[in-house]
């Protein structure tokens, strides 16, 4: 029998696939599981890209672009202006998912064995993309006591070898829901420069924030825009996670145009899809300030319900929709399991993603937990109360 | 200023792509361009398939899961079976176009500077997912003597060396329009047996086949299960190049657990898209017989018409739609370029594909084309008199 490719066989398993099997179990039980482990917001995809796909005037269902319908790429293009976000057409590419436009910035700049460093803990796919790239990341470690603000620019540099080619960051970050400063980033940028490196920022989550903070892009780094690549995505902005449409951006006219080689060679994006982001750029304002204003909610309620747990360590997330806990639990992969195979209360359980796989150092993240509050909240208060209840039980068996 | 990669640099451009600035030049001259340079059919979409999109019910726009939607699979299959292609639901994972099946497969059994033999002239993107994935195409000659059939067995054991993971086809064949026969892939088999390698098929244009010939399976060599993988696509079968729907298939259980990885990664496929697929499956029967008719007719007109220029060598293809043509010019680069940037007649000019492109031996083909039937016949019948034109002044300059 042919024998698979080593990088198949050591491609990292998602820490929330893993469970998956439980997860089956706990619903064979007939239990009802409060998933607080997925990034599938429960938030309406806006009317006008529903209607766009509904009233879609195609014969045949063509090829587009391969990067992407040029009246998109003008819209979006707009759309990031308008944000404050200097970008011109020709340095956006639309993207099968901001997944494919991590893709095309790695096979673009990074080689096999190339090195990548990123703060841990990190979006898990971030190590599947480097593995299929061939390349190597590099970790650098953020606290739960400093709320995993950046680490600091000299944990980088002890780092920086002759192979690494990139720093990537997620902002606002999946998992802890920090949200880098304009200062942060700065920081950051001196960084690249002086190391001659790229700065990847994922900023798929840039509408999600809570506190009235600016959101400042990679984009804005004055002198550094051969330096700078940004992957965006309309899954979250537009509860369109099922589109597969994101974009990679980029001032620097080589990694464009080797990115774009890579886009010739999958052909285009989806075309129906595309037809309904770039209807979706007509989103009236309201719908996003009902979003924001309900995750918001979502949010206090459930850090100050977690805050009701003796022993859990929690800072109130910035962005995005995921915080790290810390959990008084041994282990967070057996109490994940546990609760999804042999715990109930009431009829209930709830999933949770050990946070363990959003680490690349091993032995980190071992009691916390990743949690996604893209529940109601009412359904928050109960899931939190679920699992201060496991936490007792767990603890006293 | 940090540097690209060097696969960046080295990816291949298309034949096609590298045209289209000289494309350009030719519309802005006012001129009617044929186009016989493109795979992208001017075929209607079934109405199911349409109307599917129409009719879609969501409210939120979810990812579907990586392997897929589950009815889709299933009605997929039940195709595939329907076709005389055993095939399990397990054995299939839905990929966001055959492109990214390539890229599954390549990447679930190559790693970086693992060889992969493909008989050409073969479709240019696969030295771009090879060049993607790390992995060296080594190219086995077929000759235009032979209508492009299978190499010898021998020629590709010339080749096989420990590095050897895989062969690739393509069958019906984009460029060459062969199509492989039963005793061929029964070869093929026998010799990935013998070495222990994957026998990938790329079988997108399995219904596009003109003489009654019946299309073999790599899915169906007895024995072979662990070493062969499907590829296939909606592209060309329903004309829904756009829809970026294709699927990876085999049943050796570790590629597919590979693979999995690599899907899990990227989340989904396109939402919207599958449910159209899935709809097309009940594409009545008539679609394809007139889709078929269409094709034939528009094959025995080129094929006649390219016949009547003195000089040209040709093979009428069996499947596909698409024919490689020797033409009595010095060389298709310049001839192809000089077509579009110089050439009129009455107004009209073509767009052909140089075959070089399709070689990845240096030097070969260098007198050849790509043509793409996909245009109405007597578009086809005033493009090839445009063409005989063409050579007839190009060849006294």
């Amino acid at each position: 029998m042919p024998k698979i490719s080593k990088r198949g066989k050591q491609m990292p398993e998602s820490p929330i696939r893993k469970l998956a099997p439980f997860s089956d179990i706990a619903k064979k039980k007939g239990l009802k599981v409060y998933h607080l482990n997925i990034g599938q917001p429960d938030i309406k995809t806006p009317e006008v890209a529903i209607n766009a796909i509904k009233n879609i005037d195609l014969s045949i269902l063509e090829y587009s672009p391969s990067a992407g319908y040029e009246s998109y790429r003008k819209k979006l293009t707009q759309f990031y202006v308008d944000q404050n976000v200097a970008v011109a057409i020709e340095d956006v590419i639309i993207t099968t998912g901001g997944s494919e436009a991590l893709l095309f910035a790695m096979g673009s700049i990074m080689d096999p064995d190339d090195e990548i460093i990123i703060p841990e803990p990190f979006y898990a796919n971030y190590s599947a993309f480097s593995a299929a790239s061939g390349a190597k990341v590099v970790p650098v470690n953020s606290t739960i006591e400093t709320g995993f603000a950046l680490p600091p620019i000299a944990d980088f540099e002890k780092l920086i070898t002759p192979k690494t080619k990139a720093i990537l960051i997620c902002n606002p970050n999946n998992p802890t829901g920090y949200l880098y400063s304009e200062s942060e980033i700065l920081q950051l940028g001196t960084l690249v420069k002086k190391h001659d490196l790229f700065l990847i920022a994922d900023e798929v989550y840039r509408e999600f924030m809570y506190d009235g903070d600016i959101h400042y892009s990679v984009m804005n780094l004055v002198g550094l825009e051969q330096n700078v690549i940004m992957v965006d995505s309309v899954s979250k902005r537009y509860s369109m996670c099922g589109a597969r449409i994101g974009c990679m951006v980029t001032k620097n006219k080589e990694v464009i145009s080797a990115a774009m080689k890579f886009a010739q060679a999958r052909l285009s994006p989806p075309t129906v899809e595309q037809i309904a982001c770039e209807a979706a750029i007509d989103t009236p304002k309201s719908y996003f300030d009902e979003v924001i204003s309900e995750y918001r909610g979502r949010r206090d309620t459930l850090i100050t319900e977690l805050n009701k747990i003796e022993g859990v360590q929690v800072t109130k997330p910035k962005g995005a929709f995921y915080c790290i806990a810390q959990l008084p639990i041994d282990n967070a992969d057996t109490f994940a399991q546990w609760l999804l195979e042999h715990f109930e209360f009431n009829g209930e359980t709830v999933m949770v993603a050990p946070a363990a796989g959003f680490y690349s150092t091993p032995g980190m993240g071992l009691n916390q937990v990743r949690i996604a509050y893209v529940l109601k909240k009412e359904d928050l208060i109960r899931a939190v109360q679920v699992l201060k209840e496991a936490i007792r039980v767990y603890n006293a068996l």
